[in-house]
């Protein structure tokens, strides 16, 4: 058993945790934004940055280039970064994964602290930034347990496969072709994946993740007018491209979180009476939801049913409108052409193209309600797959002991709202069991204003990932 | 008569044609936008602009300073400028008001030149400029006419007061009081009041504007979580707030035009034989208003029902969302907070607190139909009351020569969908006959993208604005 390699290693992380601290605040000050055209240059700086990391441990790295983007053919995509430490036959080889850029912030979004200045309240053990938990700090807690092990002494238990995009937060642009490609090459000797890219149920106790949900995400478009007009001048003569939007919007979902899309319900596989039995054991209270959420405005009371609204059964959210007017203050006008967004959280046995061909009939029936003579687009913006592993896997068995190892604990197994599509892909192009193994907790607030990662869940994280690799090691090989 | 005087300076206009544009040029070139902090300085600059032209015509100048801006305690609003030209106690004394701010612009908004930089397109005399019609081209129209008048020697016909501002677009804040404390004092001679910042019926003939909607400005907030929130992690389990707002901007108006809130139509004054005679004599077509949207997206077929539905009948739009995601591409963001904006154009008789009351008890009642735990706050951001004038007033005499001498056409006898608050201020604080005799044509696109003048409507809209002093120093004495 590995205990005692893992206790020294254990030592060394504790003794780095200043170090380990500096690497993601030196992270966190690039503003790798991926879906900002000025910011490119830092996610390709970002990249270099891990380049440089992990060439620096002797890490074996490439970047594999990826063109123009789409949707922006005058930006270069940033690299997908491959890299291998270790070589040793007679060992395992684990293929994780993780990402380097991040979602877009602004100071005067709200932000307390500069989001790209890592902000450590040395009291409560938070750092700020943007990227410290979504998903630098994963990223980098696989260079410090390298580091770590490096330095303690301890030979590493695996051969590391590395697989870091830089274009997460935008689509994951290219990088499924990068997958299906290396899964042959780069990635062949990989046994088993492991993907540290979500987040415990709640505060206290680590999770494993065996499932997703998928997110398909539309439009509509409303177009009338070829301009914005003045209201005054307008108001009452002219077919509101915004009257219709709003409308159609608000035939989609009800408050209590009821898609009112025709069919959508029946695609839902039932939940079975083996699934229910695993709910109870599960570390999860309303207050848990409330902190998260900072309010107690939810749909259920019950936190049973909270999770299974999260995790089995498909959401819709409308996310705003493009092309109106947005900001602080009045202003009348009339907008000429908007746009608006919404996206369902889809779960198992959903199939995509079935979703997409109830949502369009919906929205084509509403639309001749409406009788307008505005013009009217609705499109699939993006889709992701759901997705379900195994949790009796060994790579879920290995992940486990390390929890217990590290804190103690049995972890959850859980399933999480949001959609990895990565995942699905690289269980289909590997053909291995894939594991999630979050190291942010639930108040993180990813996508948010104030994201934040608990200096626990970087250093005791660090420790997991390192143990995770020795149980898994370690497995009896199936 | 002022015949032969009138032709001298309409001589002299043309030959100043080119120093005409370049003043405007100049002035389009300062972006005064009153809605941005960040440009305040040049709201200032343009005031300066204005002093100094003024001032050079030996018009005696003084600026009203109004101290902070209430909503922004760190920026100074910009004076009033306040003028008057000529001291002859045996001429008349026209008062005449402007403003020098604008809207904002951006060329990434659509613009197809710098909206800061007067474009001119000698084919077809248009130029294109954020300002160039709302409302720089008429306040230096009569900075043009009092030049035109020394450069030709045609003795000025009135004593000119003016009062020009620098907040219009953003609620003319401040700008009450002052009228209201000048009433007795400088503005104490005025016998009548002339506002161009409106514009003409179609592109061909002038209008002289005896009416005009007022604006209600509401917002519905509604708010649940502390702060955003990832759709894939929270939807299905949170009350979103923009689910409840679609739904309540949906009960507020359909796509013909109709206010859904009960008891608004009732305030409404019945259409007499009288006003419905005044109609058909008015030059509009239905292909006006197709130019000046773009498009045939419009709620009536009729050109008669299309005017009435823009000047004598309450409108509804629904401007936008603050605080939901509105930028291209998908964000899977749960908006934590959502503001709904609409107004209400209003006319008579509808007195403005019956509308306040009536859209505040629809409000909630459609919010007690949501049943949401979600927190709602409705308001009234800003009203300006509707008015109108008598059209028969020798002030609207003179006026009406005026056109017919530069145009020789008798002018359209209108009224305005847009509100011109300041225009009801007048009325109340000096009692004279107030009115609106617009420069710009329907197509200028004021507060939109592309905005501009036309070169003939500021020529001969120059000649227009002397034209009218002349004939206004003649009219009897009633």
């Amino acid at each position: 058993m590995p205990s005692e390699k893992l206790d020294t290693y254990f030592k060394q992380v504790d003794v780095m945790t200043d170090s380990f601290i500096n690497r993601l605040a030196s992270a966190v000050a690039i503003p790798s934004v991926s879906a900002d055209p000025a910011l490119r240059p830092k996610v390709f700086a970002m990249g270099d940055f891990l380049v440089k990391e992990l060439k620096a441990l002797g890490a074996h790295v490439e970047a594999r280039e990826l063109g123009k983007q789409p949707d922006h053919p005058e930006l270069d995509l940033p690299p997908v970064i491959l890299a291998r430490y270790g070589e040793d036959k007679s060992k395992r080889t684990i293929l994780v994964y993780g990402h380097y850029d991040v979602q877009p912030a602004l100071k005067e979004d709200g932000w307390n602290t500069e989001p790209f200045e890592l902000s450590v309240d040395e009291e409560t053990g938070k750092m700020f930034g943007r990227g410290s938990t979504d998903d630098k700090g994963p990223v980098l807690g696989w260079i410090n347990a390298i580091e770590a092990h490096q330095k303690a002494g301890v030979d590493f238990p695996v051969n590391l496969l590395m697989c870091f995009e830089g274009m997460e937060e935008y689509g994951s642009e290219g990088l499924d072709d990068v997958i299906r490609e290396e899964a042959s090459k780069f990635f062949k000797d990989a046994e088993a994946v492991c993907i540290s890219d979500n987040y415990w149920l709640g505060t206290e106790k680590p999770c494993l993740t065996y499932g997703l949900r998928g997110c398909s995400y539309y439009s509509i478009t409303v177009s009338g007018p070829a301009a914005d007009l003045h209201s005054g001048v307008f108001g009452g003569t002219v077919t509101e491209p915004m009257t219709d939007l709003v409308k159609l919007l608000g035939t989609l979902v009800d408050n209590k979180g009821n898609i009112l899309i025709d069919g959508i319900k029946d695609l839902v596989a039932p939940v079975t009476e083996e699934e229910l039995a695993l709910y109870p054991n599960i570390s999860f209270s309303m207050d848990d939801i409330y902190t998260s959420l900072g309010s107690k405005t939810v749909i259920h009371d019950d936190p049973i049913k909270v999770l299974q609204a999260r995790w089995r059964f498909p959401s819709l959210s409308i996310h705003g409108v493009e092309g109106a007017f947005y900001n602080p203050g009045a202003k009348t006008v009339i907008p000429a052409k908007v746009t608006g967004k919404f996206s369902i959280r889809t779960v198992p046995n959903m199939e995509l193209e079935d979703v997409d061909r109830l949502v369009f009939a919906h929205i084509d029936r509403e639309i001749a309600k409406l009788n307008s003579n505005n013009t009217f687009k609705r499109e699939l913006m993006h889709a992701g797959k759901w997705w379900v592993a195994s949790p009796k896997h060994w790579n879920f068995e290995a992940a486990s002991k390390a929890v217990q190892k590290v804190f103690g604990c049995v972890p959850d197994f859980t399933r999480e709202g949001g959609s990895i599509p990565v995942t699905l892909t690289f269980e289909q192009a590997t053909g291995k069991n894939v594991l999630l193994l979050p190291m942010g907790s639930s108040t993180d607030g990813a996508h948010s204003i104030n994201e934040k990662l608990d200096k626990r869940n970087y250093i005791e994280g660090t420790k997991l990932l390192g143990a995770y690799l020795h149980y898994v090691a370690e497995e009896k090989q199936v």
